[in-house]
Order: structure tokens, then C-alpha cells, then sequence
């Protein structure tokens, strides 16, 4: 349910609707919007009569939220929510830029692409210390160790940094080391995990399951939100469909949906979604003029020896490529492309 | 097998190779490419050396083509292929933009879109006037009639007419009007439409089925040119998948892979790969970011009203829409963003 | 709309009913069920008041079929369809079984399949004349003359003929020589052929296409009954998904749910559907079990060297298999296994 | 690499062999078949030169595993794997029949099932503790309490109890009350928990994700086993396709391609794989008609007023359905079945 208090309504007036909700068994979210107080109250389906709301102090409107997903939704937060990590204000006009190797793999290789990644535009410096592989013999991350390297080498060069934490015991020691906490495709209905994260004071980067709908993936967002922590980031990273030619199929009309139904800002994942090196930019390009609030992007000086997804990263700069590039593209190249698409759209890095 | 010859091969033993390889049982198609001829050999796998290939006079180099389309392939064509359709140059700098009603109507309705779309900047006119449809009892379309109106509105506004033939006797009577034959998705693997169509004289506009793979959409293209018609556009129009929200899933990797893979110009149809009016802007937007060589878009000055697929047609101008457009966009606004866009990629309009 | 008439109404009143909606410009369709004839009258859309109709002589009771496709509906044809041909009541108690070869090859190889499977319990030889290929340099069938071994060899043994039409300008030549006009899963939506094949005098056997979800499959259906012929046999032959360890995905879920959705029979093709022989007798038996009318098999005596398919063909007899069927099931086998879980479920061969 | 060694070689000279293998890093498991050992010794890619471990003593060839999946794989464990648990060896020729409620709600309801599933034939009751839902706002499940009450219904009715484990924080917990550990699809990729469990003592019944291939089906049972538990049941329970029809489209295709790969038991979940009650017994019946190892089927006696998944709920005995089950079928009824087409393959329940 969504009641609209009328505009002036004292906080003391809004308190008592508050507590009166609260009274009926009902979970009460509030949110601030056109100098109006919203707020949903979520039960579990037992009957609130919508008339008698109405005759409540204060009560200008009370409707139904038409869809599942509540407090993820246009209806209850209209306005887009931007999250603040460090420079990047993301889900505001500036673009969020990620980027940096898929695993850590070693001080040296990190601090190196921090450097080049940086001095290209980006604000936030990903990273894998704990890596989710199909094959229980494929190389694992380097754990805490990851994170300490990751979180030296973003603090060297003015970074945020993102990484992936697989499982609830893990959250504390990640949030220890990183600003964002990732949630991979595969864990995206790993209820316990969202609960856990929705307890966080980080902001979570919610990746979208290779086989979820987006209203699945609005609600594993509403998982966190429900726990307290409105901070979610969507990422689109690829959808699996009986094309085999791409490592997935990178759904960009995901963009489009999700920034009409939803509030929460929504990057795109172009090195995932792809997993071809050469169809990383074009897609990038792509998922900037449908409308999303970001990228993140697997950058390698050396992707030929990455102990994971060499095939999909970029070069940092395009002289670092083979034949000096002129067959593929470099990360800065890139984000000198996206810049100006950005400007078409009012937008910036 | 792809023969390519030495510079300065006289057309003499051009020839001589040619009525050798033919006399071998195999189809010869040949291109010209940096002052060499390239000659594709193409028979039922049957043995041929290369290394007696390699001695005939005139042969440079004898290689495999390494993928099951033939003349398709950018092996055997590396520039792009370029179809001069009315003002247009499908496949060059020039952006194709292909725009009109669903299905064509009636005389009024068709000259008015037509009007409209040639001054936003399009450069061909679509319409259906033989309509592929679920259900028997919808309404089928207007037939020769409807081709008749289009041509005459197209005309009278400088544009040239893309229209769809559903089967093969309806072949000769949609070429008398139509500038491009559009086979639907529906089609993709109707063979005995597509050897037709490969003895016809206007280019092809090739729809990609909704659960065919990018390689057997190429296949379907290679039917075509094996039949002697190399003017082919390939189409992409959204595939089928899991996620409902959408009507298809509008498949934009497919534009790099084509690109990589075929010299054949690539256009995209964000009106039904997405099926959602609110989503065909950003789509588009997305498409020529990508690399798009084009794009076909429904449009409707009353789209509530049209006979099939009013939901996803824009309206022509901003201030058609209701509300004067705040909640959407023309066509029109869609053009000047796609020509901003287009200049990042060295393209135009 | 459909009508139900009183028991008991005479004729008269019956044509009295029908040519009044025909007049109103509706499609009247009839069946009789329980001593009650059955009317339904489609048309566009066009208002048509219940109540006024309620009150016409003889009609019982007028309601909404609920489904889109209106003839091929339980609602409006309470029983199922039993169509005849040759020895087999296709729908009936009576599983229909065809088989034969994939291609139509040669007299000494059809003549020997058609003594194998009929020797075995076949009552319907398969059989491609025309092939659908997806590259245009694969073999393409025998055509007319394949039709007409075809129809030696199942006459010689008492075999009905089922082969495959893939254009409106085959379906005279195709009637000539077969009994049943087989649609491929890559023509379910060309509805010219649906149209054309709806004016046919022989059963049509409609593969469903591979991304056909189960209403459009019987919305193709529903266009060749509007045309009059109402002697169609559904084939589910295997769906595309994600997975790429099968061919195809083959969806057994659709045979409960066609069989509650729909009168016509529905039968299985294992051989397209898996596209590995070993795959063809589990699956098989699970299609029966699931309630399937019958089954669409490959079978070869040599297909090591068949020039289509051969990878997914049975052996005709066990014996006829390497190792003397050790670590194969033949055709001969396999009927044997189906008889028995037949009689399961109250049915037999 | 897959070492065998020589019938007859005694278990020191298996022992030396082990800890040679051992410290060159490798992880070494062994199982026996047809007198002889074979053991599997995975590393990570580096080089072991084959020709050298065949001059080691009692080494009598040596091979690499063609698979991603080695433990898991047939190639090393060539016999079928049986799992005895309670009164059921499941992989055996015996079937393994799972019942019982989607969630426990009460003790009445549990033991009034248990009751009526012991009684049809079912060997293992299911009842989930911990639900994984997609709203946090569902009913999640009443945790440890309702783990007690299904394991008292067990007991008095002689069933072994599987429960779903969602957290590595469970894991323990659910192994007090449960005998075996259930893995649900959206945690197939859940590394952690499979990790945990593979320490665990109790079997682990693995069900495959909405959009896992089998080879990643085999891999996720793969990081069980790679920790020392051996005892999974693999549980196909319907991938996510296209078709809206059905919940979920039931992948019977997979128990033949599974059996053949594999050594581990597998079984059919027709309940969530369909979900839809009419569908579940014909379903079922082609599981065990394609060589499924056994069923796990929701059964409830009061559907309408389930907390979960009510729509898929078998009734326990036919007579307790309305109408006296004359529009649906029991479990009672269904088992019947199953007991007649298993004989046909020489199984039994």
C-alpha cells in the first residue's frame, strides 16, 4: 500500500501514521518526494481497508503498488536514487565508470592497470579476491590477500573499489576492504546472501542471474531493500538463449525496463555479456546510448597470461595492443567514445 | 576453396581458371578485391587438391574457407557490401533509415506517414501489404492494393518501398512494386522463398528468425547469393527468450558478430524486437552505437488506431504525441539524436 | 461464439441457425457431441449479442471459446479427432507408428527400411523428397522421383505414406503420391502453405517450429481447419533451448498440455527431437508414457552412409546394429518396449 | 588422469602409487571395478608426462578424462553408484519414490501426509523448513521447528526425511533432522554451499538450475564430490525456455544424457518441473519411462490451502480429490502406474 501524506503535514502527524501502521503488523518505509512524505506499508496480504486509511490525519491518497516488487519500485521513490562512493555519484548525470582485472592476481599486475584505468576516467576499481568457478580445479582467488592488494592499489590512484563476495561468512571480511559489495549471477536467488547484505552498510552491486526475468531481478533487490539498505546497483551482464556464438546474450532492452520501473540506478557488465574482446566496445557504446548509468569493464595489460576471462579484457590503452591496436580497442579509447555518446544524452564521466 | 589470383591476372586466364573449376562441378562466384580476383569453388565436399590448384597459371594462394557460408563471408568478400536503393547506400557512411506504417491501411493514412518520415529524414518507405499473422481471423492485409498506395505515396515524396512477400507466387507480384522484398521472421527458413528471391532483381531484406542462431541466419543469406542475388540486408529483429517483459529480446550483439563474420549491411528493427513504443528510442540509439548499418521503425500518426502493432509504433513528430511528447518520442527527435550519435562512428545520415 | 443447439433440434432449425450467423457475416463451423450439435461462428470481432442470440430457436446456450484458436479448441470439439489412413486411426486407442528413412535415397534402400518396419508394426513409412537444408549445398532431395519410390515400396507393404512439402506450388505434386503432407517445424508460420494445405484432401501432419510456443502451435493449426481441413496431427519434435548437448530440447510437457487443450491427435518425432540414436528409445517410451498418440521414427539400415541424419537413425532390427545390438536398441525393440507401456495407459498398436 | 592398475596388485603397491601421485601435488581418488583399482589424479594442468606413470609398478594404462567432470564421470566410475538411505538404495534397480509436502505448516498436516505417502509406496518424505522464495515478503518457512515435526512424521512411518539447506550456516542444522541434504536450482552455483556440504556425511540430492547445461549440472556435483562426499543424487526438476505454458519446461531429455555421462543416481522433480497438478502424473510416468532412478512429487491433502506451490500438489489417495478424483489422479493412483511401466524395464519400487 502507498499513502501520499499531503504536502506540510508535521513530522509529528507523520509519526503517528507511522507507529498506527506499525501497530497493524505491517512494515513501514518512508521516502521524501515533491516535498510530499510516501509511505509503504507491506504486509502479508491481510486486509487494510484503503477508506479507512484515507480518513487518517494527514492521508491526502492511499493506492495499491501494482507490482511485486515495492520499494524498488517508480511508484513508491519516483525520483532516481544516486549512490555516493567515493568521486562517483552513481545513478546522477555522471557516468559510472568501473574497471580493472577479472581476479587479483598479484600486487604488481593490479597496481599497474589501477594506474592505467584511472588515468582513463575511472572511478572504481573492480576486482576478484574470491571467484566463482564452474570447475572446483580452476583457480580460486586470493582471497583476504586479494582484498588487500585491491584495496591498496584503488587507495594509490583515487579509487572505489568493487568485489564480489560469494557467500554470508564472507560479508564482514569483504566489507572490511571493499566499498561495494558484488553479488554475482549465480548467487542472485541466494536468498541468505541478499538477507546478509541487506544488513550492510556498503552498497551492493547486484548482478542480474543468467536466467532471471527482470522482475526476478527486482526482487532479489527488493530482498536487500526489505533489510534496510537502499544502496543496490543493477548490473546487466548477459542472459543465457540458444546463441552459442557469444559466451551469453548481453540484454540491453534490460536497460530501457528497468529505468521505468525502478528507481535504482543500472550499469552494464559488456565484458561478462559478451565474453569477446572485440564486441566488448561496440556493446559498451550500446549500453550508454539506451540509457544505463554505467559500465563495468575487464581491463588486462597482459590478458594473454590472466588466470581468468583473458579473452574478454580489454587492453588499458590502445598502444598496449598488439599491432598497436589497429584490430581492437583500448579502455581509454573507449571511455573517450563514451564520452561524447554521454553528451548526447546530457550526460557525463 | 577460395583461389585468389596474382595482380595483373589477364582476364583471359581469369577466365581459363573460371571454365576449369566449372568444368569440375563446382559453382564459381568471383569478387574483386585490391586489384585481385578472388574466385570461391564451391561443390558437395568432393575431393580437389589445393596443391594442384596452386600450379594452375594465375593462382597466388588456394585457402579453405573456414565457415559454412561461402560467399557471405568476409574470407571470400572482405569490403562491405554496398545496395544503392533510390538515395540511399545501404552498407556505406550513409545510415539507412527505413520507416512507415505496420501494414499499409489506406491512402490517406500511408501519404501522410509518408510525408512525415521523408521530412525527418528517412529514405525509404515500409508497410505491409500482405501481413504474416497468428491468428487467421486478423486482419491479412490489403494485397496488391496496398502495394499500389505505397508506391504511389513513396513517389510522391522521393522514397523508395520496402514491402514483404509471404510465398513464393506472390514473388513477381510484390517486385513489380516494392524497391526491397522483406522476408519475415516467420521465413527465415522458408527455402523455396529464399531460392526465389535469389532469382529476383531487388535486393532482399532478410528478417533473422526468432530462434535462429547467427549462423544459420547467414546460411539462410548464402541461399540467396548461391542463387545469383548478392544484394542481401540483413535484419535484426529481436530472438525469442525466457524474459517476457518484452515482446522479443532484441539481440544487439549480433551487430559486431555480423559485422566480423559477413560484408553484408546489418540493419535492426527495434519496433518488433521490443514491441514497447516507450523502448524503440533507446533501442535505436543503442543499434547505431553499436554499429548499426540502419534502421526500420514503425511509425503511426494514430497508432491506437492502427490494425496491427499500434503499441510499439512511434508517432511521427514530437508534437503529435499526446501531452505534446513529454512522455515520448517522434520520430522526428529520434533522427536528430541517431545523427549525433552516428558522427562518433565517422557515419551519417 | 459457440452455440449450443437442444437436443433433439431439427435440421431445419439447425440450417436455420447457421445461415442466420452466416448472414451476420460470421464463419459457421459445426460438430455434433452427446446427441447436441455444436456451432461455432467466428468472426472479426464485430459485436454480436448473446443474449439476442439466446433467444433464437433451438439454441441451448451461447458462450465465449476462452482460447484464441477457436476450431482446433476441446470447447467447441469435445472428443478427439481420429483421423483414418490406411490401417491406423491416428487419435484412436491405436498408436500410430511411422517410420522409414529421413531421406529418400534409392529404391533398394527404401524397399528394404519399408520390409523392416512394417515387418516390426509400422503402419506409416516417412520419408523426405524434398528436404529443407540449411545450406544450400547440402543434398536436396530426390523430389518427384523419391515421392514415387516412396510410394512403391509402402504400397508393396501395406504402409501408408507420409512426405514432407515445403512450398504452396508442391502441395498438388506432394498429394499426388503421399497420404499424410507433412509441414516441417521450419514452415509452422508460413501461412501461405498452412492456407494452401487447409484446401487439401489429405491429413496434415504439423510439426511444431522451434521456438513455437504451444498456443502458436495450435494457432498454425487452427489456420489449415478455417480452411476446411480439419484432419490435422500435431508432431512435437523438439524445441530450441540453451542447452547444447541435444540438438534440440525435446518438450514432452506439450503432450499433456495439447491433450487438454486441443481434439487433434499429437504425435512424437524422438529422431529430430534428441538427434542422437541412443536417446531415441528412452525418449520414445517416455512420449507414450506421457500420454503421446503416436511416433515419428528414423530408421536406416546402413546409416553410417545415409546423406542426412543418419547419426539419430535406428537400426531396423536389432540384429542389424554393430556388436549385434549390444550397446543399441533396434526398431524391432523398441516397438516391443512401447507395446507393453501401451497397455499401461489402455492402448495398443 | 585415469590410472588403472593391474588386477591383482597389491594394496601397497596401490598405496605407493597414491603417495607418489600425492606429493606432486595432485589430488588423488581411487575406486574399484571388475577386480582392478582405478585411481583419478587431478591437478591443475601442470605436466605429467603419461609414458613416465606407465613405467611406475603395477600401472597398467593410463588415459586422460575427456570430461571437464572427473569424479563425476563414467569414465572413472564405470558402475552405477547406489545410495542407500533408510529402506531405499536409490541408483539401483529399486526406484527411489520421494513425497510429501512443498512446505512443513504444521504437525497434522505432516503426519497425515507422511501417513498416506508411506503407505502408497514412498520410501523418503520431503518437506521443506527453509523455503527459498522470490518475495521477501512470502512465508519463508518455520525453520528449525519444522524440521523437528518432519522428522518425528518420518519416523512414525518408517520414511528417511530430505530437506532443502539454502545457507553454509545451515548446513549443520538441516544434518541434524534430515538424512539427506537438499541443494535447490537457484543454488546449483551456489560454491560455498556446495563446498560445505561436501563435507558433510549425508547424501546431498543436487537439483539442476533453471539455465544450467548438464555439463554445469555435473560440474556443481563435481565440487561436491572433489571434497570427499560422494553420495549425490542429481534431481532434474524443468529448465526456463520460452514456453509460458508451463511453469518450468521438464527436461526429460537429460536422464538419458545424464546416465550415460554419469555414474550418480538421477531423479525427476515433475511437481516443480510442470506445475501444474494435471500434469504431474503423465510426466512421472515418462520419467521413469526415460530410466529415471526415482521421483520427488509434492503431495498435500488440502492443495487449496497450501502455504506454497498448492496448484502442483498431488492428492494423497484418489478418493481424497474432488470429485472422486475423476478430473485428476491420486499419488496412491500414480504409483500404481509407476510400479507397471518400471517392470517393463526391469526395476522395481
Amino acid at each position: 500500500m502507498l499513502i501520499l501524506l499531503r504536502a506540510g503535514t508535521p513530522e509529528s502527524a507523520v509519526a503517528d501514521v507511522t507507529s498506527r501502521l506499525r501497530m497493524l503488523g505491517l512494515a513501514v518505509h518512508r521516502t521524501d518526494h515533491e516535498n510530499r512524505v510516501r509511505i509503504a506499508a507491506i504486509g502479508d496480504g491481510s486486509p487494510l481497508d484503503p477508506d479507512t486509511l484515507r480518513q487518517w490525519p494527514g492521508v491526502e491518497s492511499v493506492e495499491k503498488i501494482p507490482v511485486p516488487f515495492k520499494l524498488v519500485s517508480r511508484s513508491f521513490h519516483p525520483q532516481n536514487t544516486v549512490i555516493t562512493v567515493g568521486r562517483c555519484a552513481i545513478g546522477s548525470d555522471q557516468l559510472a565508470l568501473m574497471a580493472g582485472p577479472c581476479s587479483v592476481e598479484g600486487e604488481e599486475q593490479v597496481f599497474r592497470i589501477a594506474e592505467a584505468v584511472a588515468r582513463s576516467g575511472a572511478t572504481v576499481m573492480r576486482g576478484g579476491a574470491f571467484k566463482p568457478r564452474t570447475s572446483p580445479y580452476s583457480f580460486q582467488g586470493l582471497g583476504e590477500e586479494g582484498l588487500k592488494i585491491l584495496r591498496r592499489a584503488a587507495d594509490a590512484f583515487g579509487l572505489a573499489v568493487v568485489s564480489e563476495v560469494m557467500d554470508t561468512q564472507q560479508v564482514a571480511l569483504v566489507a572490511r576492504y571493499a566499498d561495494i559489495l558484488q553479488l554475482g549471477a549465480r548467487n542472485m536467488q541466494n536468498f541468505a546472501l541478499l538477507r546478509e547484505v541487506g544488513h550492510a552498510d556498503q552498497p551492493v552491486l547486484l548482478k542480474r542471474g543468467l536466467a532471471a526475468t527482470i522482475e526476478e531481478w527486482l526482487m532479489s533487490a527488493e530482498h536487500i531493500l526489505s533489510q534496510g539498505n537502499s544502496q543496490v546497483i543493477l548490473c546487466e551482464r548477459g542472459i543465457r538463449t540458444f546463441e552459442t556464438y557469444t559466451r551469453n546474450t548481453l540484454d540491453l532492452n534490460a536497460i530501457p525496463v528497468v529505468k521505468e520501473l525502478s528507481h535504482l540506478p543500472v550499469i552494464v557488465d559488456p565484458s561478462h555479456g559478451t565474453g569477446i574482446r572485440n564486441m566488448v566496445a561496440p556493446m559498451a557504446r550500446a549500453s550508454i546510448a539506451a540509457g544505463a548509468d554505467g559500465l563495468i569493464i575487464e581491463v588486462h595489460h597482459d590478458p594473454d597470461h590472466a588466470l581468468s576471462d583473458g579473452a574478454q579484457s580489454l587492453y588499458p590503452a590502445q598502444a598496449d595492443a598488439p599491432g598497436d591496436g589497429q584490430h581492437t580497442i583500448g579502455y581509454d579509447q573507449l571511455v573517450s567514445q563514451i564520452r561524447t555518446i554521454a553528451a548526447v544524452l546530457g550526460r557525463r564521466i
